[in-house]
């Protein structure tokens, strides 16, 4: 018997963790085709490749369980085999220090997303704790035309609202909030007003709610109903075809 | 008119020079099918990486005279496409630093050759100008495994004799001294013994003879004919199936 689940290609926004076989088995039982995994947050150049050559050992230890993702093509192959595909992501631009051309290698090891800034300032731009928010620096543009280049996902969600707005319009391909919630439902640095939803979307952009309860209206007290309340927003908003979840919990 | 020259599969065992477009427009004029083009000598992890970058770079400016070598079917696509393929390759192992994991990493961006010393002792073993070689260390029993493993030739030309009986003894694929010169020509620390020379081609490895007027039996004064010598002896040494030539000038 088929059931809808079978059917569906189920894709997590992003997902941060204590990575173990334990948590990959959990995908598998979530029903996960694919999901973004986060490989590095403030790590610089180096700490990261240790990070994936970690993910690497993954691979080969769990490989009835999970396999990389370097392509779209990928993720119709995972779905096939019924393992997750995971496509390797960084929730900051640490990892690519001062040098564009580390983008090309991490691309080709295998990461596909990456977040522009996580909450603070960095070389590229500024994320959504910050005071000010300038927009994209001169690099953060050549930043954003080689992750174009080789495919690499512009990632927004921690991002501040200028910085945002520059990425949305630089781009020339379309660029996520992977992982956010709605600031019409609960005033915080970390949602997203309509206007910016409708913004991203409006260019070709993805959604993904997350459903970490400090950003739902009810905080700490959330339920699962605050979290389909947040996703009823979105949707309401943006329309249901660019928007999906993120289940991150920062 | 189809000549000899237009049905070989021409590969230089190891090239080493200040990388250019006029560089690789002579190795399209001389008929190179492909060759181990070294990226790291005495750098660390993230210097080669930086190296590695820059060949990126090089392959997008030039891609009309050269393309990436990532597996043996590269080189025939790169023959058919008229354009010669590069195996990046390392002439030491500090770019490994004590890191198994990042192996792969290189595997996958294009690292297929790396040699493992360059004239002194290094974590894995000891190169040919050092005063003593005991062999592999045991890190270097796991560097030999993991190269297996993912695909990367051990290379042995500038590696100590101990080291190199051993590497050839503990690799479960053929081996490999990319580029030197017969010891009966010339005694020097460089060059190998007829006995290594039957050793490493007993054991299924590849023989590259390099021209390098130092090694050769007349030394600066030496002329292509000290080359064809060298060769010649080689060859009758080893046989023909599994010998080549190595242009390295170091």
């Amino acid at each position: 018997m088929t059931t809808r689940h079978d059917d569906l290609i189920v894709i997590d926004g992003l997902i941060i963790a204590k990575w173990s076989r334990a948590v990959f088995a959990d995908m598998r039982k979530g029903g996960l085709t694919a999901a973004n995994c986060t490989c590095s947050v403030w790590e610089g150049f180096e700490a990261t490749m240790r990070n994936i050559a970690q993910w690497k050992r993954f691979f080969r230890d769990n490989a009835d369980l999970i396999m990389p993702v370097h392509s779209a093509a990928d993720i119709a192959r995972a779905k096939q085999a019924g393992r997750t595909g995971i496509v390797l992501g960084f929730q900051n631009v640490s990892a690519f220090e001062d040098q564009l051309g580390y983008i090309q290698l991490f691309k080709e090891l295998g990461v596909g997303a990456v977040q522009m800034a996580y909450n603070t300032q960095n070389l590229v731009g500024t994320g959504c704790y910050e005071s000010h928010d300038r927009g994209l620096s001169d690099f953060g543009r050549e930043v954003v035309a080689e992750m174009n280049r080789v495919g690499m996902l512009c990632d927004l969600s921690h991002v501040g609202a200028a910085t945002s707005r520059d990425v949305i319009l630089a781009s020339t391909k379309p660029v996520a909030y992977t992982h956010i919630a709605p600031a019409a439902l609960k005033a915080h640095p970390r949602n997203k007003s309509d206007d910016e939803i409708r913004f991203i979307v409006e260019h070709g952009g993805f959604v993904g709610v997350t459903m970490f309860p400090p950003f739902l209206a009810r905080g700490s007290a959330a339920t699962v109903d605050d979290y389909l309340q947040a996703i009823e927003h979105v949707i309401s908003v943006a329309g249901e075809d660019q928007v999906g979840i993120g289940t991150d919990f920062t």
